[in-house]
């Protein structure tokens, strides 16, 4: 080769070739792993036949006449407010319900098959707090929300818009409309709903078909947004919920039925005793919504874990937790329906602690072959305060997690026998021509993590990756694009959105 | 029943009988996950052969004369420093290496089986320098040996002792002596020793015998010292090394042949390429061993990673180290031995990146069906320095991890339907009695994590996991006990040890 002319224009041109970006794709998740099991297939039966046993005998307690005259005209025996559902019942919403659900969103590359096998993350749901470095810990407000869904649409390893930090600065019969707008104008993924009553309910749907201008057919077939329904357990459904799996139900729309069965507190103390709950209060809510409306898309749900012992509070990442994961992910499997799992971190900020409760219970959940993790970024405090430098620190986990899914290339020139020829023994591989060519696409690249020697580490203050989170944070806002389609969207709702808040938005419904 | 002295009299018997502290064994591990794969099995055989034309075609430079004329002897063909082996030679070295090896401690009940399906776990090895948040880091020093020692032994989780933090104010002549005598004295733990030459090994040797009582022949058949040897990737094995697995492997103790293969420095950028040079470095050591002693005890080891593209560091529980992990444990599996692999932490504190570092590769060596799981507790900055803060941190993770092995109980009792007949809907399980006889022992009690409410927390001084974890090892400090027949062993080497001192000990090798 010469030097000179020629030469520069080949370097120039390879210097702009050059940053060919690792693509992963992390948008559509294909687990990867199989899945591990803590129960004999006997054993899951049974506990299975036991959850059963608890709704036909023992029954669920359901506070919403609606949902009680629905499970009675369906064909279970109600005393009361009590509601005792037969085998059969089960059985029959079991065969209706479908395995397999398409998740529809704004931007179709967002769009999600929820199915064995698939996997979607979610952040941090269902905090009324907020934290982050520079503004410190203050209740959720609408400018916090509008955060949190631009980091969460900045990251593909974001699969669904959080509900959280729950905006308290907007009065809550119009929060819906606010947290929804917000949704569908700063991101394109899929959305996410609370179930707080049927008005509310209601609008939000009316905005999100507006929104994306579809007919009424088209969204009633379509699964536009999701809402997560919690049992107080033990043994209850209270108004709201019974309501919002009517509701969702009916419009089409997917409910996601997830006990929180606290071993030791709101659920038996044994791994087995709380599965059985939280199985039972599943299949109960399943069977609400497929009465509601056959066929309706339903995702099994469970986040059950343990109190600790010393606080009396709830536990993330612990042994009892994967178990339960684990277990938990057995009966999804069993009764062939999607399910949601669980990560989350008790700690009250991003250190060693926050960090190992999370990765345990993001391990948990896709070993458990869940398909959906939801709280997998940001919750701090058992759920009470979405953490921006949390959020970053755990998409790195999340990323590190769809980094693995990728098949591993083991053809000749992965397996390098020319490149190991070209170095002599004790050499290095730095500049073969084998590394050149692959070493801006070898390796992920971290986000947070700072790999400096100490020295240099020093130097530049000692960083904990909870300070440098900050940075990224900030960062990514800074960087953050509007979706395409969000002007058009922004305009086909402001209308409506304006007209429901002049109507008073919809007051949750309690009880 | 009568209230007063009777019912008092049951009252104190319970509380003395009560605390039924959580029984979960941590001292041997049976790994209860299935392994994960990165390759078919055609991809494995296929890399295998590809190792194997490694060392036939292009060889491996070993610097240690008395080691090629081994490799001549044994049939490989040796030119200059370079050693070419045949497939013939390695078949026959996997032939004779066990499978299975009993690695024997001072106390029984220390003993550990070393065989598919099992897993140690060992701390942070090899770290010149030495953390924590009171002293500083500095140089490694026998009293912070010492320390690492006596926090190694009061952790069943803990299963091999440690050569870090290097106690550097220990002349190298002397430092296997100091090394070998504190894990003699202070516990009764699977000792480790360096490979730094015939001198030191002889005298390690020849101490531990004396400590335990052994005859010659007692000695050379059971295995009770083992040392990691590290080739010098690519292609090269240094004198020290060479003379190590024939040291050991003659005197019937085990090697840890592992090659630090970094993707993109020492090895192929590509996770195959790294492995297939992994791969043949280690089926080298394994066959010098086989060759200096037929049948010796050999370990497989990986200890595969990526460089940081950014710093050029290397960089720990990355997915590229995952999937080096997994894809290490099917070519282990697939040549029937024993492996070890490695967690760690490239982080310079024990923050977020230093727990997700660790936490990844201790799954990652779990999911891979590791056996050993070296630097699993303490190391930061990739191995410079043992941390006594991230130690304590990464035990939780240990043990987290051990508490799933346990069997998940099923029976009825732990159904708890009569449990959940007992509790009304929407109450609780505190009082019940199927709590009540398990809480004290239902859950994995947390060492450093802190559960208490954001309140607590700040008004306690808003305490990292970091910060937490130093009172931690001081507690475990001074609540250390000597195991029992530490003063035996003390007397039965204090003369042998004096004597190897006034000689001078014994020289490190080098080259």
């Amino acid at each position: 080769m010469t030097n000179g002319k020629a030469g520069k224009r080949t370097g120039r041109a390879k210097r702009q070739a050059a940053p060919v970006a690792r693509k992963v794709n992390y948008r559509q998740l294909k687990n990867s792993f199989s899945p591990q099991e803590i129960y004999s297939h006997d054993e899951v039966e049974n506990l299975h036949n036991t959850s059963l046993k608890v709704l036909k005998d023992l029954g669920i307690r359901v506070l919403l006449p609606e949902a009680r005259k629905i499970y009675q005209t369906g064909g279970a025996r109600v005393v009361e407010d009590m509601v005792f559902i037969g085998p059969e019942l089960v059985q029959e919403a079991l065969k209706s319900a479908p395995s397999s659900i398409e998740l529809l969103a704004p931007n179709p590359i967002c769009n999600q098959v929820y199915e064995e096998g698939t996997l979607l993350f979610t952040p941090a749901g269902g905090c009324p707090n907020v934290y982050d470095r520079v503004r410190g810990r203050s209740p959720g407000s609408i400018d916090t929300y509008r955060d949190a869904i631009k980091l969460s649409q900045s990251f593909d390893i974001i699969h669904k818009n959080p509900m959280a930090p729950e905006p308290q600065d907007i009065p809550v019969n119009l929060r819906h409309l606010s947290t929804i707008e917000a949704q569908l104008t700063l991101s394109d993924k899929l959305m996410t709903a609370f179930a707080r009553g049927q008005g509310q309910a209601e609008q939000t749907f009316a905005i999100i078909q507006t929104a994306i201008g579809l007919s009424d057919e088209d969204f009633a077939n379509g699964v536009w947004v999701s809402a997560v329904i919690n049992s107080n357990s033990p043994r209850m459904l209270d108004i709201p919920m019974a309501r919002g799996i009517i509701d969702f139900a009916r419009a089409g729309q997917m409910t996601i039925i997830t006990p929180f069965c606290l071993a030791g507190a709101m659920a038996p103390v044994t791994v087995s005793g709380a599965l059985v709950l939280q199985h039972a209060e599943a299949l109960a809510g399943i069977v609400l919504s497929q009465l509601s409306k056959n066929g309706a898309p339903v995702s099994y749900g469970g986040f059950s874990s343990n109190v600790d012992m010393k606080s009396g509070s709830p536990a993330f990442g612990t042994p009892e937790h994967l178990k339960m994961q684990l277990g938990g992910g057995q009966l999804a499997r069993y009764i062939d329906l999607p399910w949601r799992s669980a990560a989350g971190s008790a700690s009250n900020i991003s250190d060693a602690q926050g960090a190992h409760e999370n990765i345990m219970g993001v391990w948990g959940a896709v070993l458990g072959g869940a398909n959906m993790v939801i709280h997998g970024a940001g919750w701090l405090e058992g759920g009470l305060t979405f953490g921006f430098e949390k959020f970053i620190c755990d998409i790195e986990a999340l990323q590190t997690i769809a980094e693995m899914f990728e098949p591993t290339l083991a053809d000749d020139a992965s397996q390098a026998y020319t490149a190991i020829e070209d170095v002599t023994p004790g050499g290095h591989f730095f500049a073969t021509q084998h590394t050149m060519e692959r070493f801006d696409t070898a390796f992920y690249s971290p986000l947070v993590a700072d790999l400096e020697n100490h020295g240099n580490w020093e130097s530049k203050g000692s960083l904990t990756a909870n300070e440098r989170a900050t940075e990224v944070w900030q960062k990514t806002l800074n960087n953050y694009v509007v979706p395409k389609g969000s002007l058009e969207i922004s305009e086909n709702i402001n209308d409506l959105i304006i007209k429901f808040k002049e109507e008073g938005g919809a007051s949750p419904e309690s009880g």
